[in-house]
């Protein structure tokens, strides 16, 4: 194994510090501002919804990094300063009053939102809430500034990995919000990903968005795509390894570490998916291409149908297979096999398109452990993806019919 | 008001029987097939599901009409024929049965099924359902066999309305069913309408296929669009009236009655969708097209987090914009207007893209009733459309959490 995870989130690569602390925007003194800096520039890379309805913070995001540099990153939750009067120059201010106390320009701070949309951000929390945050950065500040991006997120998602670039020892580390309004077609949640590596933000630019293909944008809770989300990575260069230009074997060797994060994250938001209990992993094989695999994998992990079977520990392939078949793309669905397993055992539900007899005593007692993965072989090519969702509970509609109060 | 409603569905024009009886497909002797027949043959048309996965009994169907000609529509529920061993051949069989039974060619006989995929469809209940089923067969059956088609359905649906055509009384009747598994692409449900005007297969083919588009394609309950759904018209002429062969204006007048029957039955299919406490219409006005339009409403009522806003009275109107911003298509979200209204009154929630202020207490007294409109206005073109759905429940997750057992 020559990329490990390791502890640290964030701030386990060199020469980053962060902080989560709350000022006022959620009730009950819950965290809500987080602060993850760098003591050097980094170049940074970042991919932002494809919905048309953006959050401020995302355009004043995407102007300051429009060079390719970053120093450091701060995020409220409980309002997402999106359809906002003046969320725009409230955000500019966030950037303002984030740089001076950090001695950097606004131009080199990422700024970003998440919580109610529609609702006046108000600068006054900011205010009290930055020179906090500041004074709260600490070396081992990640898990604190994990909690601080949550919305209604159950638990706070943080990953690294180390690895060797060009001799040098190298750490990429990531935390990562989002329990609903979850379909990312960009990248619909937030995740912050931090990297002493040196690398170009052109290549940076290049890895992330190959990788969020496979990790971030084949993740489905709700169907929703958010107004707010992007994934950002900032790489300082701290680790002294040869820059990472773009090829090679050091890049693709970053990318693989790159994914271990982002598929690592990714797989903890479905977990946690608003009101789940259980994680649905669809791995898909023999496709035509890797293109309709992910998608197949995509279109079964995404039915409200399927997803409510598996609740309900039924295993109604049948579901599957009507899923499989709205999925766009050329390809035949004569010949389909689903399997599904857990830590419980596995069996095989259809074969060639057709009932397989199998034990539904053997089928429910699998389906009722909360890791549950379907394997589909499409017997056509060689394409394959995976997708990763969660099951649709009562909990879900509960938290979603009351979200607000 | 030049077209009417009236009494009698499928029945209601002239020369067409129905029957409903149960023959064991579903348990506790409940209506399972249905049979609706014309004394005379028809003009037919039809539309399937654009699902991949297709149920046996539409393969065959399509061959058989493909003259443009039937005289009987067989129908069972409790069991789809989908992804089943030997299902075409059933579906064959089924149909010449019926045929020999009513004195006509197997080639004349629409054959449908609804219900679970995946499992085996026994013939042997045809044979003894099929005799029942055609003894059965009188004026005033509609009400039987709508009954008999439903699966989850809570109401059985029917509709007939009544319109002169060049000088004649012409009637058009419909049932349908579909309450889960329901995102038309092209037609996922059943619906079945008879009319006795005279109208040629290719005229009635058009006038089915621009119909679908503001009917039954804007209506959707979970987004999984079905294996095994159809909408089908026959038309038996024995109104008299001078055949519509596809333009002028007694071609529009049986255009607008065809709307009033399938938008009707599209409505009662939305508000008895699984689980639903409430209807949702969604009427958007001033997009730059009707396409547009049509879209942006029925990503509204798709979206689960707005389905679940509404089933807990909450007019979290931020859910709303962030399904537009995610339809497909081109247009701006910098000035749209959302208001909310039921017999309870109206409330104006957003203008211009953001926060107008409102008396919560009002919003959800409003929300509290059970069919719910919301109006979007776009603000920069011409483009009309609206989509119907319904809220997302707790029983939602009941009924498909266990809906084999």
């Amino acid at each position: 194994m020559d990329i490990e995870y390791i502890n640290g989130g964030v701030c386990a690569p060199q020469g980053f510090k962060a902080a989560g602390i709350a000022c006022g925007f959620k009730s009950k003194g819950k965290k809500d501002l987080a602060l993850i800096v760098s003591d050097v520039m980094c170049t940074v890379a970042a991919v932002y919804t494809t919905n048309k309805v953006k959050g401020a913070p995302l355009a004043v995001t995407k102007k300051n990094i429009s060079d390719g540099l970053a120093k450091a990153i701060i995020c409220n939750s409980g309002n997402a300063n999106t359809c906002a009067p003046g969320g725009i120059a409230v955000a500019e201010k966030t950037c303002r009053l984030t740089g001076k106390l950090l001695g950097t320009e606004a131009e080199n701070i990422i700024v970003c939102s998440t919580g109610v949309i529609g609702q006046r951000l108000e600068f006054d929390r900011f205010e009290k809430g930055i020179p906090m945050a500041t004074a709260a950065l600490k070396g081992n500040g990640c898990a604190d500034a994990a909690q601080a991006i949550m919305t209604t997120d159950t638990v706070s998602k943080m990953v690294a990995v180390e690895l060797v670039l060009g001799g040098k020892k190298c750490r990429i580390g990531g935390i990562a919000k989002g329990s609903g309004m979850i379909n990312p077609k960009m990248a619909t949640m937030l995740a912050f990903i931090t990297t002493d590596a040196a690398i170009t933000s052109e290549a940076l630019d290049k890895a992330l968005k190959e990788d969020i293909r496979s990790s971030f944008n084949q993740i489905c809770i709700d169907g929703d795509t958010s107004t707010n989300d992007m994934a950002v990575v900032m790489a300082n260069g701290m680790a002294s390894n040869p820059t990472i230009k773009g090829e090679g074997e050091d890049m693709e060797r970053f990318k693989r570490a790159l994914s271990m994060v982002t598929v690592f994250l990714a797989k903890q938001l479905a977990r946690d998916g608003e009101g789940a209990s259980k994680l649905i992993e669809c791995n898909v094989c023999g496709a035509p291409t890797h293109e309709v695999a992910g998608a197949i994998g995509k279109s079964v992990i995404a039915s409200d149908l399927f997803k409510t079977a598996v609740f309900g520990s039924d295993a109604n392939w049948g579901r599957a297979l009507c899923a499989i078949g709205y999925t766009e793309g050329d390809f035949s669905v004569d010949n389909i096999d689903v399997t599904m397993s857990s830590t419980k055992g596995q069996v095989c539900v259809c074969r060639c398109s057709q009932h397989e007899e199998y034990s539904e005593e053997a089928a429910t007692a699998i389906l009722g452990e909360n890791e549950i993965v379907i394997d589909i072989n499409m017997n056509q090519g060689c394409g394959q993806g995976t997708a990763w969702g969660c099951d649709l509970t009562y909990d879900y509609v509960k938290i979603n019919g009351d979200y607000r109060s």
